[in-house]
């Protein structure tokens, strides 16, 4: 029986014209002094850069800062199929795992078995912010919104009418990765507050 | 005297929030099957995914990851002072240069100096393309407009009137970096011109 299967090059152009897609994924937060929309590759790429840059910081002095950009590089990959959950959003949660898992398989299932498990395995490593990496990596991918916004005068907070207590709840994950950041980061959000940006 | 200096985090913020006009810098590509123009941001962000996918098929089998990851996350900051110079346009290409380095003077000063120091280097190592690592990062980077071309029946050669001649000088570089990578982007031009989207 005469086999046609794509060669190794082949399945992984295939996923790499795949993601494009995320170019298409919109968040709740704008630029910066913007009214457009970021989408998920290009915060996808503010995070890595800050990974680069705040590592020193860690919680974990041994951190693996490869393995933090790959992790990040892919973790909202599976928004291309699940959209974006907005992270005050407690109905829209709902099924997120379940919608996020299909995701997962369909998308990095394009990919040659070895590269499929390694992605596999560094989203679910992501979700799981156990390790060292995901905590750090959960950090950057939370504190970065924080800092949009206090640029933009609490924009997607006051949109959807989010309180101090909330973004407080939401961020304190900031601190399982990097304790000095959190306290950067309850700073800003504390002065949003003294500035009427946040309820 | 009193000094009223910023601490290194706040440094790191600065040019954290500084680099968000990235977002801003828009090319001559269109997404996939898209009227919208890609941003470099974005683009940045896919062609970090394809490095990490794609290493395997580097000429230079010792190739450090890390550091293609790094230099391809800083290696396109310069075009928010000195925009997006298409790949095509001579004169563009002009004072380019000088442009550039004015550009990476005053973002990567920004930084704490031994930051501002490693993203310089970094950034000239791409520039100058002779380390495996630099020439691999440009295959990344001459690659991932080829594809999107390829995809969207070869917009913006045909927006701007370029020849397969132009494509395949332009692009075989790629073949410094990765000589597999420049076999099959030589198909696909192939394929691009018996399709008749590449004069």
């Amino acid at each position: 029986m005469k086999r046609n299967v794509k060669s190794r090059l082949e399945q992984q152009i295939e996923f790499i014209l795949e993601i494009d897609k995320l170019k298409h994924v919109f968040r709740k937060s704008r630029l910066i002094r913007s009214e457009r929309f970021e989408n998920d590759a290009e915060h996808t790429w503010h995070l890595t850069v800050m990974a680069v840059l705040l590592s020193e910081h860690a919680n974990a002095p041994d951190l693996s800062l490869p393995k933090v950009l790959k992790m990040l590089l892919i973790h909202d990959l599976v928004e291309i199929d699940a959209g974006d959950t907005f992270a005050y959003d407690v109905k829209g949660l709902e099924g997120k795992y379940e919608r996020e898992q299909a995701a997962a398989n369909r998308l990095f299932g394009l990919l040659p078995e070895d590269q499929r498990a390694e992605f596999m395995e560094l989203w679910e490593e992501f979700e799981a912010r156990e390790t060292n990496e995901a905590k750090f990596a959960a950090a950057m991918d939370r504190l970065q919104p924080v800092l949009l916004n206090c640029e933009n005068e609490g924009q997607s907070w006051k949109e959807h009418g989010i309180t101090s207590e909330q973004v407080l709840e939401r961020n304190r994950h900031i601190g399982d990765g990097s304790s000095a950041l959190w306290q950067h980061a309850r700073k800003l959000i504390g002065r949003a507050v003294e500035q009427g940006f946040l309820k």
